[in-house]
């Protein structure tokens, strides 16, 4: 099986990870990393290396030896690259959030359909093996109706120039409830509270609460200012619980076979009192998990999706998804109101 | 100094902790334990001691040798007691929240001053040397100006037969802000969201955003179903940010020398890119805290107030602040609005 | 079914603790507490109970309203509380160790077996859930042979009048290891080594090795010094490894199905390097155990002991052996060599 | 500067990083990998690169390009090669042990020696940045005087085809030592007790005390079965406490203004009962480290020492008194006796 040959594009701060895996990756030649900063990307790549530096998009777009580019620009540049890629011929991989307007992204989506390339999104966290075991979990019924969902990811965050703390951050914790639900992203009117703490001109401390079918709700915390780092994700279903902990290595997935059963259900409002309840205090199960870096699967999909000609895991469809939930939570935090995420197929 | 003496109302699930609180205070004689049920009150009591049974409350409530009662019992019926108490010229110590209504909550404020007796609430948290070290530290201005609070409180909880969730456990929360923070509880419009995903006919989790004066957020998370115990409490500050950990006995409060520091804000929203932001990340300093018992120290501070004829720190008024957050809370999450909390001095 | 009537004998650093579950023990009544300062039994007893003060232990044991006492007092004066305890009738548990030497040992065993009555050793770990459930684990293959047992208990501990550092700690995994290895305390010579690096004049670290039956090793990590607390115990298996963590009540027995095997041996020394070894890495489980304080099942235990005339499961037997293997420590530590326990038969 | 040429000798498993190290750092040019498998010496410099393949060390030895050699092959051909490289003129860097036997590694020195040529042992954690802020802190009296240690150094190891565990893991743990008392490894009689009990020809588990001067103790745990992994170090001083856990990231290093105090000490055996001590329990405080690969330190240090002709940190008689340990700890294992290590002078 020949490799593919790729060039990355963007040699800021996610770039060099992308580098990395395509060169360690059987599947994968990197060909070229481009860059408006030559020596940026030069530093990239290294010494006693031929992969080679591009500083010139449209010049490597023509160039007939690669098969697939990578963006890893600002998210407001990302259109114009991605759609351009796609009439060149070239397979693309975008970097979350997919662009900054739901039009872009519409028009990005349509130019991978009508060239008949990929596009897909780096979701980077639904190619751990702990989101993919999740997954898993969730479709195999081991963790039943999903009653709530918390995610905190908070850190000592690079403020950023142009985006609020949940367009930074929020994308993940999106994109894998998006790949993880049953029902997806398909979620309620969402509410978002924010704050501005240090008058910076964005929000840089967020939570949003997300109504899920059938009754139960998702939160998420997002947080620039905490000086300790949280990666807590868990689902609380009527089955059992599952905590993903992101940062303990030894323990990374732990089931719990513990909840709150509802005996009896109140017929009225008179009777609310006579809820009965039991609860189960049941075992722990930790499941053995590959530790594999995300990176390294997701370019073997993106491979995987070229070769098989269909669509990747997490294609331009999950990024519009994700993209409509951050404009819903900019509305409620601008509005105060509950605001419903605009349905991908609206006009 | 004499002890004084106290019979406790109430033999269900908080009382036997007042008991056995009251029973090792130097401070106390417990003479009596008040219950409708006889057999209860007994047992709580237990063999071999010559602590007294009562089943009437108006006759305990005659008896001269009694100088002060402590309320266990269901909310709804605080108001009746405690004024009835404070008529006999009983101090009074109730259990969280101080009643179901703002108005009854007003009635037995008022009965208290009438009577010249010491009304107090049992904001059992702020009693913990954890607490009383956040409240000094934040006093010195060690932490800044505080930029953001995150409390989550979630454990597998009773569903309690006639509150929600926030009712059960945000009080502590509420208390513990009333107790710790320059401003207390003069927060902006609270926004809720809650479930209730087994259908019970309440709130099952819940999540609660209070703007605090100066631009800052408090977020307030708690839920009954999570098979997880969480007791966590970090404030963050302009100057150092402070996490505090019950469940970490080792280090329940430590003192980060980290943060944001913003060099140069913008001046309007074209220049919003141009922040100028710079990072701390300094040392991590874990006072050394005395691991007493809060009831204890909360029974000691009961007796002092009385003896010194002053408010106690956590006094009627703290009830009615918690109480008006409760119900604005509540309100929020009817009408899917932020709603203000009504002010104490409001009609 | 009535309840046994015991009598406290010491009322100083572990005697109120016996106190405490002995009262709300529904098999136990507590009559006296006993200790040569009044003052002190008194405080133990507190307020407003019929509870009785006694000075005397030769008055309190001639009384006829009592079945059982509990010694808690220093060990040198075990042997002869216990023997005239024995002598008058009473059944007796005692504190670890059960006595300083092994011929007092064999002595209060002779007087209890003399009398017909119960000799139990307050063995209290032994009673812990995690304990008992690991113990089950054990005999029932679940771990498969021992191949070596990690035990660190430290802390900042009481540096003991009269006993170094083994003798205040070692009791308690050495009771352990009695109670839950297949083959007890039958050890092989024992290796200890320690210090007294602030020359209080006995050592205050130390560590112990006690090679298994079937080649596996059992280390102690005993110190006084460390201003952390840890109690942490390890039972690496050929099944799977049981990692007990006291300190973690969310988690505090975990089995991990990781490993190694061998598959093939080395013949012999000219091969050793031909050994082929693989990894199991498996998943964690972790039972759900019950929250109930040891002591509780301990007195529990004492009763149905009396009650239906059988040993106690931390006999007098079970107190010789590791008062054997205390002795054995402390000729290593004296000599430097590996010392072999004296056999409870041995002359 | 110039930066200097290396080559990495030894594709195999430590390799890698080694080749990695040198890739990233300004200070080198890697310009050449060797192995006896061209293939393994070709898939760790990876594709479009320009770095060579060599597979005869003796042709390595003999080009002009190339300052110095870094050495990742079996400890028993470190002295061959690593004497060789210093006779053609090129600086040394091994892989932890020095040699297989004393013999050896005193030939090893002598060569660097004669030949002008620094000889520097990878002792890489005493290039973390932990280690090398405890040193400092020693090196200041934060911590007084050294009480005890102890190291634990556990996980799923590879039980490797020719040493024991104490070889394949106490390397680190002497180095350590080596590296941050005050006196460095002149440690006494040292007693190891150790376990085979998978029957594979060597210890998989290890122990071993150190009698420290001034009547401490140092510990050392080494375990090749263990299913989770711990790197914990304490060590306890008459100032405060220091314990660093390799495995938080969040608070590696965390020193403890806790112990015991001394008051009086006892004058003579009868008096022994006499001896009055205190307990300090202060504050806990963890200073803020870089975190920073100590990989990249190393190879630092590695041409600071070339370019000033100094002796790196850790040279070749830090290596020779971490070999002469581990030769002591054998002959234990061996004897069943305390073994004095052999001085580095003694012929």
């Amino acid at each position: 099986m020949d490799t593919l040959k790729v060039a990355v594009i963007g040699a800021g701060y996610w770039g060099p990870n992308l580098v990395r895996n395509f060169r360690s990756s059987p599947d994968w030649d990197l060909v070229a990393v481009c860059d408006l900063d030559a020596q940026r990307a030069a530093r990239v790549i290294g010494d006693r290396s031929t992969v080679e530096v591009e500083t010139d998009v449209a010049k490597l777009l023509q160039r007939d030896d690669i098969d697939a580019v990578a963006i890893a620009t600002p998210a407001r540049t990302h259109a114009e690259l991605a759609i351009a890629a796609s009439k060149a011929g070239k397979h693309v991989l975008v970097e979350k959030p997919l662009a900054s307007t739901l039009e872009d992204a519409r028009r990005m989506v349509q130019a991978a359909a009508d060239n008949e390339r990929v596009l897909m999104l780096d979701h980077t966290f639904c190619y751990t093996p702990a989101v993919r075991h999740i997954r898993e979990l969730i479709a195999q019924g081991a963790i039943g109706d999903v009653l709530y969902v918390d995610s905190v990811r908070i850190n000592l965050g690079l403020v950023q120039p142009d985006v609020n703390v949940f367009w930074d951050l929020a994308p993940h914790d999106l994109s894998i409830l998006d790949f993880i639900l049953p029902f997806g992203l398909e979620v309620g009117p969402v509410t978002a509270t924010g704050a501005d703490p240090l008058d910076t001109g964005r929000a840089c401390v967020g939570h949003a609460s997300l109504p899920l079918p059938g009754g139960g709700i998702a939160s998420i915390s997002v947080n620039w200012l905490s000086p300790t780092k949280i990666r807590s994700f868990v689902i609380g279903g009527s089955k059992s619980t599952l905590v993903w902990d992101d940062l303990n290595p030894m323990q990374r997935v732990a089931l719990y076979d513990r909840g709150v059963d509802v005996a009896r259900r109140p017929e009225d409002l008179a009777e609310r009192k006579q809820v009965a309840v039991s609860y189960r205090m049941g075992d722990i199960h930790v499941p053995a998990l590959r530790e594999t870096e995300a990176l390294g699967l997701m370019v073997a999909e993106y491979a995987a999706a070229i070769r098989e000609g269909r669509p990747p895991l997490t294609d331009g469809h999950a990024g519009m998804r994700v993209l409509s939930l951050l404009h819903a939570i900019d509305e409620s935090l601008a509005t105060g109101r509950a605001v419903a995420p605009q349905r991908e197929d609206a006009r």
